[in-house]
């Protein structure tokens, strides 16, 4: 049976693993909702709005590898458009399937509902082209090479593509065919260079480091960075964005780096080191400590995605994954000097204690299991857990380049939906979780069991801590009674506490950990109980903002 | 004392009638925040979210013309954007005020949270220039000049506006000045001509009808629109996007018109005209009944915004406000023929009955009150109350052109923020209300009192009636206890109900209409429950959808 154009582009994103489909349907992506729905292999993941669904596109494809988004024109793509650029930030592929009016009604120029009146199309498209990393209308004519193009784009920049249906030609029978597009390989001679290089750097030093960064992840290739890890014996120290990248209790492991306002240790060894090996990293604001990192280019390595730079020669047309795999076999295993990571510490405080900064992320720190899956908010919460030791095959997921508040709670559902089998644990700001909170809904729809955190700090505590004047009204918010949330949006047998001291939090740590079902526990702390890295961010303005 | 750049921009939204500002506060934008919050003649509502702030701007707008929205850079202009637009599509001016990095740091190029990591950092104003009529970076040299550019090109488009405020800028003292730019006058022979010409087509005829449009109301014109009803009696009827522009209950009006798919005896009497004046009007899907209307172009006379036509000759530079104060001047009185407009008729069942459509809009409509503001959400239950007769002085609201579903429950905010001794009335659909219904607490934060219905039919309903297979997945949503959420949000001393019956409904009307306080009602529907103008669409796909 010949395929229809939707048909043949879900086809072709099952193969490549697509299982879920996060979105809205609207009127104009009826034929990519029905074709969604009426494909047995594939679920639909109907979300409260387009930008959750974005959001939790991005949190599956944090643990696919890849996801897929479904909106409707105009009004759809546009309330969506915010999450897709965060995945471009971010380096998720995300395949945005939007439904379009028909290409008949499209050249009549009619003034539709969900356009702006002008008879003008193409638009919306156009506003998405800065955001993806390819884009295209699909036609019967075109379907089969256009999605080959999206795939391979979207997997070589691991960012992504934008896919337009209009509404007739949806359902139309593809014409054409095109072979799947093999992925890039390296250039063996540059390769080869690569390697050369980078062993023979190393070969001169006494001391060295890695540093895994968040495109090892985006890959997919942690696998072949450990391997590197393993047969070199170097040690690693992680950035914000890439931390919980590879594990972080193994002996290789010296804890985080961020620049010169934490963790002064890790700062010392891996600017001390005589090379320090960057891998796939990104050196933003957030991931360097606000700029105060200070690595000597002459003595680091960069191992990007597609390049390698050692020195000041680069070497491109190398492909992480290849260059990965060459060093894991071709470098020497040494005895390489290795500090150890520190942890949060122990918990402080007890009986009627209030909740403080000593006494909240150690906790937390501490319910954290094995296989866990944390989805920490920006703010002052992720900044705490940040520097908490992450138990064995626990993974920590943040939003730290673009930073969109908001993002944790529809993330957390994503990546819940992606994993049904490891447990969930969202951390975030009460501020940020009101921009998103009706997504919550959707756990109990899916059969998942998160355990929600909710930082009640009375405000936006990161942006008190930034601002002028932190009592300024614009950081309060409206007063909520977070723990009715689950039970309204019909999250049924959830465990739900209000804790505000040390020994209500203990117990409501403690029954959530045996519960075997979804669990939702507001912490509230004093307004200016503020972890420590945000607390130094308040004191490094200036380098933060360049001011 | 010289003004800084954002200060000065303050003042002169101040001083065209500007109260309020809108939106979500955000590093970047700590100045414009700072200086919004720090002006005692403006007030800062501080919304759940992005998207809900513009469309609470919206809401705002219709009802007084003008709105303010502040957004951070990146993540919060995007956010934003679909509300933006939505002003855009419906003509209103909302000045979008996005506070930037420092402009010393976007010229630095640095990897900053909120971009994209690429060193650009004008591709967000980029991505707006389609959904504004003007935009601008302000800058102490240009800020003057700008400011007034910008404000002309809102009020003559009635459209949305961008103003980027780099933080470094934004609070430097202003270095120029500007003379605020009168609105455009009518070129005088044009205008004479324009309205001769007017006349003589209405001398020649016997029949003649008015059909008032929605950019009189976005003009402010409703007074010199009922000037020119009411000296030349000329009957009028309304279509959706225009309804309740004027007095619904004055001998004058005809009724709802909505081409060949609801009201015949409207169309027959608007169509069988032997002139109709459309002023202001557009002729989008859902304004035309699905495309069924069909006024011949020789006995239509178009006036637009910023020009008149009479027949085939199209007369330019003539200004609306102009063009209705000469009519109202020049026109004739006549004992024009007028037919007297139906209302919903009476209401039905009692008791335990269900509340079927033939109990539900009725009852709606009797519901009203003089002088309320109604917010009718797109979906079935804004095309049952389309065609409700409106109480004297009372307001009709829905996104008639963009639809974007969510919008309703922030712009009911908006608009109540906007006109504190009106009654609001916002009706939704549950599906809808999902996208937004965490902006309720922010009617509670206002003090203000709405009364909220969301009417529950168990999905999507106006979609199962557009798609293929109505009981298809999609059109289902996670089951929320919707009464719960009030109280969730902070909405204290509220009446709440969830209502599945006839007496059930009447006792909460009465609760209601008796309350001072917020009410929030949950009206229990049938799954199919569906107005009229909705089964009718559903039999008109055809024509809707060009198929």
């Amino acid at each position: 049976m010949t395929l229809t154009v939707i048909q043949y582009v879900l086809d072709r994103l099952k193969a490549i693993g697509i299982a879920d489909v996060f979105g809205v349907p609207g009127d104009y992506a009826f034929p990519v909702n029905d074709a969604i729905c009426e494909d047995p292999a594939l679920r639909w993941i109907g979300c409260t709005n387009e930008l959750n669904a974005a959001y939790a596109a991005d949190g599956y494809a944090r643990v696919r590898g890849m996801a897929a988004l479904c909106t409707t024109y105009g009004v759809g793509e546009l309330s969506a458009i915010n999450g897709v650029a965060g995945a471009y930030a971010e380096h998720l592929p995300v395949f945005h399937l939007v439904g379009m009016p028909a290409m008949s009604v499209q050249k009549s120029r009619a003034v539709m509902h969900h356009t702006l009146g002008n008879g003008e199309y193409d638009l919306f498209r156009r506003m998405t082209e800065s955001v993806v990393c390819a884009h295209a209308i699909l036609t019967p004519q075109n379907v089969a090479y256009e999605t080959e193009r999206l795939i391979a784009e979207a997997l070589f920049h691991r960012r992504p593509v934008y896919m337009g249906f209009p509404a007739d030609y949806a359902v139309q029978p593809v014409l054409g065919s095109a072979a799947p597009i093999r992925p890039p390989s390296s250039e063996a001679a540059a390769l080869e260079a690569a390697v050369a290089a980078v062993r023979a750097a190393l070969g001169q030093v006494r001391t060295a480091c890695a540093l895994p960064g968040i495109l090892v992840a985006r890959c997919g290739l942690q696998p072949q960075m450990q391997e590197v890890i393993d047969r070199s014996g170097l040690p690693f120290a992680t950035m914000f964005m890439d931390k919980s990248l590879l594990d972080e209790r193994q002996p290789a492991y010296a804890g985080m780096y961020d620049g010169a306002i934490m963790t002064e240790e890790v700062r010392a060894f891996v600017e001390g080191c005589d090379q320090v090996l960057a891998i796939g990293t990104l050196a933003s604001d957030f991931n360097t400590g606000a700029f105060t990192a200070r690595l000597d280019p002459a003595k680091t390595i960069a191992i990007g995605h597609h390049h390698v730079r050692v020195g000041r020669k680069v070497y491109a047309n190398v492909e992480l994954g290849d260059v990965l795999a060459a060093l894991a076999e071709r470098l020497d295993r040494r005895d390489w000097p290795r500090i150890a990571p520190h942890s949060l510490g122990d918990k402080s405080g007890q009986g009627d204690d209030p909740i403080t900064v000593e006494a909240l992320y150690p906790r937390w720190a501490e319910f954290l299991q094995p296989g866990d899956i944390l989805i920490a908010e920006t703010g002052t919460a992720s900044m705490g857990l940040g520097f908490a030791l992450m138990p064995q095959g626990a993974s920590f997921h943040n939003q730290t380049l673009w930073g969109s508040i908001g993002w944790a709670t529809p993330a957390a559902v994503g990546a819940a939906a992606a994993a049904p089998d490891r447990r969930v644990v969202l951390v975030t700001g009460e501020g940020s979780h009101q921009l998103t909170a009706q997504e919550l809904g959707q756990f109990a729809r899916l059969g998942l069991k998160p355990v929600v955190f909710v930082l009640n700090n009375n405000g936006y505590l990161i942006e008190r801590l930034l601002c002028r004047d932190p009592a300024i009204a614009y950081n309060d918010l409206p007063p909520w009674r977070y723990t009715e949330l689950p039970h309204a949006l019909g999250c049924d047998g959830w465990l739900t506490a209000r804790v505000t001291t040390c020994a209500e939090f203990d117990a409501a740590l403690e029954a959530a950990g045996r519960m075997d079902a979804g669990a939702y526990i507001e912490v509230v702390t004093d307004s200016y109980a503020a972890s420590p890295l945000a607390v130094k961010l308040h004191e490094s303005m200036a380098s933060l903002y360049g001011a």
